[in-house]
């Protein structure tokens, strides 16, 4: 847990947890046990419940320690997990579990938003209703990547396709101010993920943003340069910067591979009675080994540039995984997100407009 | 080994294989002891070494029957595997190793080239000197992926950044030609690459590709719609099109997850007397999948586009994975890669000029 960037301010009071009970492939089952994992560990959340009273009102009995720290506001329109953004925008705007979990942010009544639900949608409802921050063009989904020297941030992991120079300066601004709280160190290393073949090292803006990022040299983020896509599980960086798109296909490259590789190791451990012994032997390790590549122990993406705290937990999670994204949630509040990111910002506008001045001059 | 797919006036005549003795980390003692490798399993290759007669001379000495079947044509300038491609070619035009390995192709002096060396120089003097097929803007590279099901061709993995509809759908019918060698199938699955996220399903250029693939039906390829990055592994389909820089960085953030597993996994079964002497008892299925994951088995990066074969096999290979590159470029030979694309883009042709004269007809 973070130490040095307390904020003692924030102490006293509770953090209020919006929950979209309706999100995910399980919803509200797992949605209010999660709830319930995450109130042992943070005995300092209160809960709201966005959902259908009559489905939540009988599991939140079941928990009464939970329900002691919650309410449900009630509302039966959720919001289906392959509808298109625009779709969910057209049914469900101001009446759905999802929005309204959105807007209890927006209100104040909540510090954060927890939804396992549709993420083109979240991000949608996200932006229309809390809006962008003043001078983030573009929201960006981060993601906790493991590592083998624990954890990293990527984004933008599928937020917004491409994405220019300025817009890989804010990622990386926003991808910091989430390391400093996570990882609990000053100055957190920071890369843009680039491909190796000399040649073309480089698109346009990632090589701009590149030496923008060396030039401006911020206080608040140590810019080390491009890295590839196989330095991120070496944990080369604190935070790797990249456009939604390529993030997205890194992300689910790396989560494919993994479940193949896990499905090669069981196969191989079932096939003769020598390996099957040896897998009994080495149990421990294999479960050692299991929770490490468990994705619930790192499930949370967190919507960076938004007026608000918004955290999306996967869709197909279960309590534990949806209890993990409260976490994150949780201490995304506690260490005051917003003011960090408005405060890396700040340090970036004097370079920002500069960058301005001379694109005014250039053109 | 392909079957239905054997061209049978091709098994008359000798694969004449052009390699780079100069290429890759480790340069002649590999790429010898590989040729040696893969000689044993082709009786009908012969080699031409381009390289350092004094260096690779002494090399071939040590393997006499080898030497049987090749010569030495000598040149002491090595491209060096950090310069640039433009670098490269300014002091490597038809002195260095490898742009003569090229140039055997595009003489007639050999059917295809394998080197080791800069993937950004080889790919540059393959497009200068062997030039681009007729009606192929880019030429791309294409890498064997291992999956659940066994292997799936990727392209573009690096060759350049970018590409429209048509040079998508150039990849999707190029990939498919190697396919059809390689699986020995007569029309293979194809899947374009692109992100779930909804609302944006889809930049044009891949959607346009879709669209196109769809309507057109090649006889060919059965093209399969989009997949995501978690699909490669799966096995979805046989070729995943996609263009040079997500694909790169899919291909790396897979291989980077690989090698973090199983330094996990050596981690794991280190750490407890009881989970080593699990390991021992199932070393054996362990070695089984340590096979599986070997990424020298699946050496052999095939530049598509060209008019000549080229394999590029990775810089840090040994022997056996050099053999293995060796293996590829025999195969592409031996079932006339060039004719199958050369037939897959005059099936492609009529649905292109349809698709230009309604571009001219927008316009």
């Amino acid at each position: 847990m973070p130490k040095k960037l307390f904020e003692p301010g924030y102490m006293s009071k509770t953090v209020r947890i919006a929950l979209d009970v309706m999100g995910g492939d399980s919803g509200a089952p797992v949605v209010i046990a999660g709830a319930d994992l995450a109130r042992e560990r943070h005995p300092d959340a209160s809960f709201i419940l966005f959902g259908d009273e009559a489905i939540a009102g009988p599991i939140l009995s079941r928990h009464p320690k939970l329900a002691a720290v919650s309410r449900i506001s009630h509302t039966d329109v959720a919001i289906k997990m392959d509808d298109k953004p625009s779709q969910a925008l057209r049914y469900g705007r101001k009446v759905s579990s999802m929005w309204q979990a959105v807007d209890a942010v927006r209100t104040g009544d909540a510090d954060v938003v927890v939804s396992a639900g549709n993420t083109g949608a979240l991000m949608a409802m996200a932006k229309v209703n809390l809006k962008s921050m003043t001078g983030i063009e573009r929201p960006a989904i981060a993601a906790m990547w493991p590592t083998m020297r624990g954890e990293s941030i990527v984004l933008d992991v599928g937020a917004t396709i491409g994405a220019d120079a300025q817009q890989l300066v804010d990622f990386a601004v926003m991808g910091g101010a989430m390391a400093r709280i996570v990882f609990d160190i000053e100055r957190p290393t920071v890369g843009l993920l680039n491909i190796g073949v000399e040649e073309m090292k480089g698109v346009e803006s990632i090589r701009e943003a590149g030496q923008h990022l060396k030039a401006a040299n911020y206080p608040d983020i140590d810019y080390r340069g491009f890295v590839e896509s196989d330095d991120i599980g070496k944990g080369t960086v604190d935070v790797v910067v990249t456009e939604g798109f390529s993030g997205n296909i890194a992300l689910k490259a790396a989560e494919g591979t993994a479940r193949q590789i896990g499905a090669y190791l069981r196969a191989a451990m079932n096939r003769t009675w020598r390996a099957k012994l040896g897998y009994l032997l080495a149990k421990p390790a294999f479960d050692a080994l299991k929770e490490k590549m468990d994705p619930r122990k790192v499930n949370g993406g967190v919507f960076l540039g938004l007026n608000g705290i918004v955290v999306k937990s996967h869709g197909g999670t279960d309590a534990e995984g949806f209890a993990s994204a409260i976490d994150v949630g949780h201490e995304m509040v506690r260490y005051a997100l917003l003011e960090k990111i408005t405060a890396g910002l700040s340090h970036a506008g004097a370079a920002r407009q500069l960058a301005v001045a001379n694109e005014v001059s250039e053109s």
